[in-house]
């Protein structure tokens, strides 16, 4: 049985991550069967508020007494300008109109000042609740914040989508790093360089990454089964983050809509776009992305384009119509299946144990 | 010690294929040496006059007793249009002063009949010879052809970079087909829908092709050494294809400025562009490319716009200025090494032999 640096530091029974997916579908329910089979169940808490947070965390310690983790969305500096958002709407109204939804032309946005005070109140969150593993998107936190949450002896993972980021994900503490391949679904976690959209797959990421620094590396795009499992092991990475594979499970709180346009798909039809967020994000290709192609330099940035889209957004959801939702897929939909955490679990690790090669 | 389909198909020691590196990279020395050594070695003959291939085709039977193969680039229909050969030079002729070379209106461009008359000489030269492997980039050939080359027990290999085009090979009669993941260096193989760019990672693309089709699989893209090799094993491809891996060997015909622009990179450098030759391809970001960045649209087709940036290759070439070489390179550049091929396949086996991951 392997037993590798990764299962030891975070007190697993298998190197399996659930990904931390944001927008609801990471469900207290995912999240604890996940754990609950011997893997890492995580919240996408990025777009979360301090107190919902909070009750989904303690949720979830009822429901396991297991490790999870919580994921947050590190802050970037944005300026929030008129006519910027004036012409990022302008692109949008037509699309309004066609879901009735009503025209916008200066949408309230949230500051960075008040995005940076919600970030400081989900790491008191994090700390207040003592949530064992905490891992970061977009960037690494603040030194201050970094020793703070070492203190409490929270294990923290950060995200890299190149050698320079894992390297720089190391030197400023973390404990673990994910290599986010080309192949996975949602946002990229690009930092450094992030508009060069550093899209490396994993069969050349993680052996590079791997050879640069000391902290176990998790594998984290188009990982399905067992398959993926083993040749990221073989690559040299010690565990997996599987997104797209618990966003269609039963548990998911994704949109039924989202998750069939997974399970449908048969070759790969995702693309990355900037339209939904303004960061670059991969998602099954539709009618939104097709309108806005060509458009990606009026697109505002993030996160003032997700506010913006959020009434298209949900409008889509309410209205069943997958053309306007942002369909979030990795570039293995095919390999999706209906099915349960547990289900997913058990049927990963009995394939990965008879996957014996021998060279 | 492994026995699968492919070595058995191939007669191959290991399941190792190097590359049909175009452009004088598959040197005599390099393919023998790579036969030699276990592998298959490829010429990359999509450039290569008919009366060249037939010597270097006697030449190799000469170096190895064992299997080799032939790349052939399968033509598709083009027009030359005198506007667009003036445009695409208008944007290359900044370049050429800077490279002190004549500036160039209306560059003579052979047509597509030529080039399709010169690729029934090139398969009739495989008959003739009977080359043991021909496999085909950028488009599957006519069923004459495939039924002539079968009569003759010539193994055919296809080339993919998704799901439809596998199945598409296999059903033309393929008898295996690469799989090429966006992590590979060059030009990509896609002839479906190649203008959406299909860029599916290798973690995502193998196996999802082979639960779709019944032939061997083959890997291609990003892979260097052991890890990369059983990893591909593992996602379920046969065998892999390694191709820069085997450029900066000694053996290999590419520029020393080529091998010493892989040799030298950390992190990932490349990008896919059009530029040099019409079709997209992988190589190292250089003044090159950066010059022709956003002007994609005045790029014209293949091979004519290969046809006119063949002074500027020339004189860089001549000059050792990297700044205007097409420096193909695959994504794990920081993992190659210069060294013999024997020294590359001797240490590849021994550490796939050492790793031997049980779960």
């Amino acid at each position: 049985m392997l037993k590798n640096e990764l299962i030891k530091k975070l007190n697993l029974k298998y190197p399996i991550v659930q990904a931390p997916m944001a927008g609801g579908v990471t469900t207290s329910q995912l999240v604890a069967a996940v754990s609950n089979s011997g893997g890492l169940g995580m919240i996408g808490a990025g777009y979360l508020s301090p107190a919902k947070m909070r009750t989904q965390i303690q949720e979830i310690k009822e429901l396991t007494p297991n490790m999870f983790g919580v994921n947050l969305f590190v802050p970037e500096e944005f300026k929030i300008r008129a006519e910027q958002v004036k012409s990022a709407n302008q692109l949008l109204n037509p699309i309004r109109t066609s879901l009735n939804l009503p025209q916008q032309e200066q949408t309230e946005v949230p500051s960075f000042h008040h995005v940076l005070e919600t970030f400081k109140e989900q790491i008191q969150v994090v700390i207040d609740l003592q949530v064992p593993v905490c891992s970061f998107t977009f960037g690494i936190p603040s030194k201050e914040i970094i020793a703070e949450l070492k203190q409490q002896n929270i294990i923290l993972i950060g995200t890299a989508t190149t050698v320079r980021e894992a390297i720089e994900n190391e030197k400023a503490g973390m404990d673990i790093v994910v290599v986010q391949g080309s192949e996975a679904g949602g946002h990229r976690g690009s930092f450094i360089d992030e508009h060069n959209e550093s899209l490396v797959g994993l069969m050349s990421l993680i052996p590079q990454v791997v050879d640069q620094v000391n902290i176990p590396v998790i594998a984290a795009g188009g990982i399905m089964d067992a398959r993926g499992l083993m040749a990221s092991l073989c690559l040299g990475a010690k565990g997996v983050q599987m997104g797209t594979a618990f966003l269609t499970c039963i548990e998911s709180g994704a949109h039924p809509v989202h998750k069939e346009a997974i399970l449908q798909a048969a070759d790969d039809q995702t693309v990355i776009t900037r339209a939904f967020s303004g960061k670059p994000a991969r998602g099954i290709h539709n009618q939104f992305i097709a309108d806005m192609q060509n458009q990606e330099l009026e697109v505002a940035e993030f996160p003032i384009q997700n506010t913006l889209t959020q009434d298209i957004r949900k409008a889509a959801s309410a209205q069943n119509n997958s053309e306007f939702m942002s369909l979030w897929s990795g570039q293995s939909a095919s390999l999706a299946k209906k099915q349960t955490v547990e289900e997913l679990m058990k049927s990963l690790i009995a394939e990965a144990k008879k996957l014996d090669l021998k060279f």
